[in-house]
């Protein structure tokens, strides 16, 4: 593939840590078609992101740039949880997946939560688990997760 | 209520938060009845929960102590997802709620799940979520939560 391709077009898709200049290109936007995400002021997003950087290898926020637009167009997140149970085991939460709406179908997504699944086995976790809509089952189990239990929730506002 | 028992009476059944003493009380034994989980030497469970200890209100673990026998009767936790949406939003995140098989009915899950629930509040979430099996969906209904989504889960071991 090496020699067909110059340096600049190697992968092109490459899954890398959050930066701080993520803001300009898109993040907050891409993050808007998963759910409520109102605008962030640059002030917010620096504190943010420096709050969770001080969480090192424990909060992991991964994203995809399509470096022909600077645009950021895959995002997904894990956080370690330490627990007692399992010998004080490891359980990674994965959080937070989303592509954008015109790069689907492009194996963005799966780069994405191979990331993070990579890093909370790196971390010694002995699981990694996340909550998702029936409708993406089927994506995660292509991902070689497996359904186990439901998801209960209350809104406080 | 006052009027009709001593100081040592009150509050017989009291959340608190856990303590390092609470490893003699049973902890761990009453997490063993939630899932596996093995012994834990003294030096694994301090310095387990010196780093627990250091995310302050970010999670907590709360128990319930029998203060008839000195045993920890019930337990749960909850840590707090810092994230970019819903306006750089917070989430709580229950896990491992569990109470000892001779002091059920008493309602001690649910002053526990009350407990974690309030905390997450109170530090600005704006939700508390948790996964349960679908025989614990009622319990948790009777908390105040929904169903929503669906868990899925991949193992390293």
């Amino acid at each position: 593939m090496q020699s067909n391709q110059s340096s600049h077009e190697e992968e092109p898709f490459r899954v890398r840590k959050l930066e701080m200049s993520d803001k300009s290109k898109g993040f907050i936007e891409l993050l808007q078609q998963l759910t409520v995400c109102d605008s962030v002021s640059d002030k917010q997003f620096e504190e943010r992101f420096q709050e969770l950087s001080s969480y090192g290898d424990d909060h992991v926020i991964c994203v995809i740039e399509d470096k022909c637009c600077g645009k950021i167009v895959a995002t997904g997140s894990v956080f370690i949880e330490k627990k007692f149970i399992r010998s004080c085991g490891k359980v990674g939460h994965i959080e937070d997946v989303v592509v954008d709406s015109s790069s689907r179908g492009m194996q963005l997504g799966k780069k994405i939560v191979e990331f993070l699944t990579d890093h909370a086995c790196s971390m010694g976790c002995y699981k990694v688990i996340l909550d998702c809509s029936t409708e993406n089952q089927e994506f995660y189990e292509k991902c070689g997760f497996k359904k186990k239990e439901i998801q209960m929730v209350k809104y406080f506002i």
